[in-house]
């Protein structure tokens, strides 16, 4: 029997991996000529991993390239910069995205895009339309991408369309609370658990010099501040103070960004009174929570360049 | 209140008038925030204005190109140089179509292509997933589009799908017998009369030298023979004759191609006998009819060659 893959695209995310295990399950139960096999093109992440792990569904194939003629199917992409590699030799079924449209195919394909907020809303009515029953893993899975693309309805790219459909998934896959799953999920996402003070200061670490002044920016995203606090903010304190003792930086900061309650932890080491002025904040325990922070690029650094140059 | 344009392409035949009609129909039970007008992008055919006529649907209005900023469905088209004159400027929703896909657009909109013969089996599949029933008007033009670009299921790209949908739209149109509508319509799409023999003659109409021979071939598509012979084969034989009794042709073979009889009446003057020859044949008060003969570049041309050159 042909095998027919169903791909989501390089550095999957959540959809990238859950749509193609969804679609991949209709797929199978609409045509038993062909086998349709959920692949994914490179490792899932610790988000994607606990859905799977929750809903006891097995990791895709990792596949890295596809030979000619090679049967396809493209969720959650639609340009071949995207896809598999080798795609333009292979034979290209269908596409179901809900992104911009940047391909062209010689012959007529199925095409399915909408400007959902999530694949997986697409897929859940591709379900319905052919009157397909959801198993509960699956649809475990397909709410899980569209809370994850959503970030739990929050993102201006969630639907209204996406957010109705999410719900009534949670119900089939017996999930009495969506929000508190959905925290779960993006928390797990976004541990820092297991990782070293170095490896979260180095996650996104960026230099700026005004001036005089020589300093350093370092962001991450996590869920857990709390638990960042309790076990590694000491830890992070004696590294960052190692740094600025050096000399080599008149000062560090550190933001912990928690993108759902929507605020950053901010940690200081060094001239520590200019993060002070600049969000006219007192750092207790070396640390404040400030609400409301979550880019560096739009919130952070313009006020420090601000108050450095007075 | 603003205005969708629900465009076929250019140069419209059947599904391309047909379709946008009925999507437009869909779209505004849908929506009823935004005024869906079909348009079209040049005149209709015999054939479609025999539909318009048969269900009392209004012609679409004939739209020559869009103002920037217009909003805009396409139908059973998605390459820009067959779309309207302007759809680079204007705001593309949707795109309904069954054809090979090259375009790009620089935001998510909503696609559907399928591999069905025909874009009026895809709005049909898509008022039965939005639950809207199909009123008998709609049904009689989407089914006449899938028979039009199905030649009566007769089409290689007619698929099953197609032909069960239409089946199904014929009941919900009140067409008892779909194949007798369906020659009715393609008989009223080739209809000759009104034309006079030379514009018969000269629709589509060719050269040929071979050695010292020099001839001309003339193909004509209807779906009514008997009605021809009977109107016009007289004064279409006074006119070919006096054509080859200039001398400027060895001879002249007409045509007269039935797609769905499949076969031609050949009618010939000046040197008959290589046309007699060529295909085994004796000319009956100067015509006779060649099952099987479809295509002047296969099926006739090369016989007639082989003949000539010996």
């Amino acid at each position: 029997m042909t095998t027919v893959y169903v791909s989501g695209h390089r550095n999957p995310d959540t959809d990238s991996i859950c749509s193609p295990l969804a679609y991949a399950v209709l797929k199978n139960k609409l045509d038993s000529s062909q086998k349709y096999e959920p692949i994914r093109l490179g490792n899932v992440s610790n988000e994607t991993k606990f859905i799977l792990d929750y809903f006891k569904v097995e990791t895709p194939m990792l596949v890295k390239d596809v030979e000619a003629g090679q049967k396809l199917i493209l969720v959650d992409h639609n340009e071949f910069v995207q896809a598999v590699s080798g795609v333009e030799k292979a034979e290209l079924l269908e596409i179901v995205d809900h992104h911009k449209i940047n391909f062209s195919w010689p012959n007529p394909i199925f095409v399915r895009t909408e400007t959902t907020g999530c694949s997986a809303t697409i897929i859940t009515k591709m379900f319905r339309e052919n009157n397909v029953e959801i198993d509960p893993q699956t649809a475990g899975l397909l709410m899980s991408a569209i809370l994850s693309d959503s970030l739990i309805f929050k993102s201006p790219t969630c639907t209204p369309e996406d957010e109705k459909i999410c719900r009534e998934l949670a119900i089939i896959a017996d999930v009495k609370d969506v929000e508190s799953y959905g925290l779960e999920m993006l928390k797990a996402g976004t541990t820092l658990a297991g990782k070293t003070v170095e490896d979260i200061f180095n996650v996104d670490f960026k230099d700026f010099v005004e001036g005089s002044v020589k300093y350093g920016v370092s962001q991450v995203n996590t869920m857990d501040i709390e638990g960042f606090i309790q076990s590694s903010k000491s830890d992070m304190l004696t590294y960052m103070k190692k740094l600025t003792e050096k000399g080599e930086y008149d000062f560090l900061l550190l933001l912990l960004t928690d993108i759902i309650k929507e605020g950053s932890l901010l940690i200081s080491t060094g001239n520590v009174g200019i993060v002070e002025a600049a969000f006219e904040i007192k750092l207790e325990d070396d640390v404040k929570y400030v609400p409301g922070i979550l880019s560096r690029k739009k919130q952070v650094i313009p006020v420090l360049t601000k108050t450095i140059l007075g």
